[in-house]
C-alpha cells in the first residue's frame, strides 16, 4: 500500500476496501462494523434517542492538546451530553485530500479510538471519500453521535438560577490560533479539548438542573446569549468570576481578542437552581465556579458586570476573527 | 445578507445564526430543529436502531437528474433501507467553500427538503462549517440517517437463491461523467438517483429475502463481490440479463468504461429464495429482472457468463476511473 492517500482510495473498489479493513475495522472492531454493511444495526435501550452531528475542519489538524480526531469525538459526544443524552454510538465519515500521509491518518484514527473508548462509545459505521489535491485541506471529519436520553433538560429557568462554568475559557481557540500562526509566545498554551462525560452526568443528577451547553464556536458570550435569546429571561455575568488563564489573557491582550468570544472544547455551562448550585459546583471539580445569574430583568439579553464596576451588553460574535477552529 | 458564503458564516456567531435561521430552520421546520440545541431528541419506536452515514463530494454538484442535495438524502436513506431499516430521521452537515452562492445553497437545500419529504424522514439536527476558497469544492454534505429495524437481513443464502436487480445499471456514474466533461453526446443521459423506499419495503415483506444492497461506488460487480466475499457462497451473473441502457452503453463503448463498474444511485440488488423471486420481481416493477444465482461452487467469487457463452471472473473495481461520483 502506498504511504499517501490517492484518488484510488476513494473509488469504492479494492483500494477503498483495503483502506477500510486495514485502518478502520482493525482499529474499531465491533459487531456492527464487522458486519461490513452500509449501515449499522445497534441495540436499543428503550429510551428516547438523542442525536447530534458535527463536521470538523480545524486548521491545522494537529494542535497543542489534541488533533482533529480527538476533537471530532469530544465535539459530538459533548453535544449529545449537553442534550441530556448518554452517548452510545458514533458514525465516522472522512473526507481525505489526495496526498494525505497514511501515517497521519493512522494517528488521527488512534486519537479517535482512544477518545471513543474514554467516552464509552462505539464507532459503528462510517464512510471514506477522497477529493483531489487542492479541493480539501488534508482531512475533514464528520461524526454523528447517538445516545439515549437520561435527563430531559427543559430549559425552564427560575429567578435567581445560577450559571456555572467548569473551568477557564478560550484555551481551544487560543491554542489553535497559536498552532496556525506558529507564534513564538513562551509557555505551553494547550487546548482544553476534552470529554465532558463526568461533568454532564453530575449535572444531570441534580434535581434543579435547567440546561447544559458547551461554549464552542462563538465562545462563552455567544453561547450564553443563545441560552436566553428565545426565552423571557435575561442573564447577568460577573466578569471577575470568569476564569481566564494568564497565557490566554496574554495572547488576547497582544492580539486584541476578547476571551469571552474564544472557543472552548472541554468546558460546560450549567444553569441550575440556586439551591443546588453549591453541591453541583463542588461535584464539578476545583475549577468550577458560579459566573452569573438568571433574571427577569432585560429578557433575552446578556449583561456583563465588568471588573471596573461598569456594565456592558454582550452581543453574539459578529465576524470571524478565528476561522476553522473546530 | 450577502449573496455568497463568507468565512463569517462559519464563525458560530450572528452570521452563522442568521444562515441557520434563514436557510435551514425555515426549510426544515420541525420540533427537534426548533429546539435550537446542539442535538436532537427524537421519538423512539422501541425497535432496534439502524444507522448509516455518508459524506457527499460529487463533482459537479449539479448533474442531469439530480444534485448533491438529492443525492445526500437518497444515498443515506437507501443505505438505511438496505440494512433492513425504515428511515425516520436525518442529520445534515454542510462544509461550504467561501464564495459559494447562497442562491445555489438554497437550491441544494430545497432538493434535500423535497427528497426528505418523499422519503418520510425529518432533518432533526445539523452543522455548518465554512472553509477558505481553495480548501473545498463549493459544497460537501454529510448526512446520517437513523431508522428502525423492520427486517433482520441475515444474509444466510441457500443454493439456488436468485439475484434480482430493479433496473438498468450505470446511469449515475455516466451522467456525472457527462456533466463533468461537458460531453457533446446526443440525448439526455440522466442519473438514476432516486429513493428505494418502495422497492426495499416490498422486498422486506418477502419471507425468502436474504439481503439487500444498492450498487453505488464500484458498481454492480464490486457490490456483488462484497455480497459473497466473506461467505461460503459464490455468485453467477448472466450478462445478457443485466440491463444496460443504450445511452450508457454508447458512452462506455466510446470511453472504454465497463458498465458493470459504473455507479448507480437508485438501483437495488435483492437476493431472494427461488420460490419468492417471481412474486418479488413482479412487485419491484417492470424493469426488475433476475440477473444471477447463488451457488455453492467457487465460494467467495463472482462468475460472469458472458453474452458470448464464455465465462469471466469478476474482481472488485481497482483504481479510480471516475473519481467523486457521490
Amino acid at each position: 500500500m502506498e504511504d499517501r492517500i490517492t484518488l484510488d482510495h476513494g473509488s469504492g473498489g479494492s483500494m477503498t476496501a483495503e483502506l477500510i479493513e486495514e485502518y478502520i475495522i482493525k482499529e474499531f472492531s465491533n459487531e456492527a462494523l464487522l458486519a461490513r454493511k452500509d449501515g449499522a444495526v445497534v441495540r436499543n435501550l428503550g429510551k428516547e434517542i438523542v442525536m447530534s452531528t458535527d463536521s470538523f475542519v480545524v486548521s491545522p489538524w494537529r494542535f497543542p492538546g489534541g488533533d482533529i480526531g480527538k476533537l471530532s469525538v469530544c465535539g459530538t459526544v459533548n453535544d449529545v451530553l449537553m442534550s441530556g443524552g448518554i452517548p452510545s454510538y458514533l458514525t465516522l465519515s472522512l473526507i481525505l485530500e489526495e496526498g494525505f500521509p497514511l501515517a497521519d491518518l493512522k494517528q488521527v484514527l488512534q486519537s479517535i479510538k482512544r477518545c471513543a473508548q474514554d467516552a464509552g462509545v462505539q464507532v459503528v459505521c462510517g464512510d471514506t471519500k477522497v477529493v483531489e489535491h487542492g479541493k480539501g485541506d488534508q482531512i475533514y471529519i464528520n461524526t454523528c453521535g447517538i445516545g439515549f436520553l437520561k435527563r430531559n433538560l427543559s430549559g425552564q429557568y427560575e429567578e435567581g438560577d445560577l450559571v456555572l462554568l467548569t473551568g477557564s475559557i478560550g484555551r481551544h481557540g487560543a491554542a489553535v490560533y497559536m498552532a496556525r500562526e506558529d507564534l513564538p509566545i513562551e509557555g505551553t498554551l494547550t487546548s482544553d479539548c476534552s470529554l465532558l462525560c463526568k461533568e454532564a452526568v453530575a449535572a444531570m443528577e441534580m434535581e434543579g438542573i435547567r440546561i447544559l451547553r458547551d461554549p464552542t464556536r462563538g465562545g462563552l458570550a455567544t453561547t450564553c446569549i443563545e441560552l436566553i435569546e428565545h426565552t423571557s429571561w435575561g442573564m447577568e455575568l460577573d466578569e471577575t468570576a470568569i476564569p481566564v488563564d494568564e497565557d490566554v489573557q496574554t495572547l488576547c491582550s497582544l492580539l486584541g481578542f476578547d476571551p469571552l468570544y474564544l472557543a472552548c472544547e472541554g468546558r460546560m455551562i450549567a444553569i441550575v437552581s440556586a439551591q443546588d448550585a453549591p453541591l453541583l459546583c463542588d461535584r464539578l471539580g476545583k475549577d468550577a465556579c458560579v459566573i452569573g445569574t438568571i433574571t427577569k430583568q432585560h429578557p433575552g439579553t446578556l449583561l456583563l458586570k465588568t471588573r471596573f464596576q461598569s456594565e456592558r451588553w454582550l452581543r453574539k460574535l459578529s465576524g470571524q476573527p478565528l476561522p476553522r477552529i473546530c
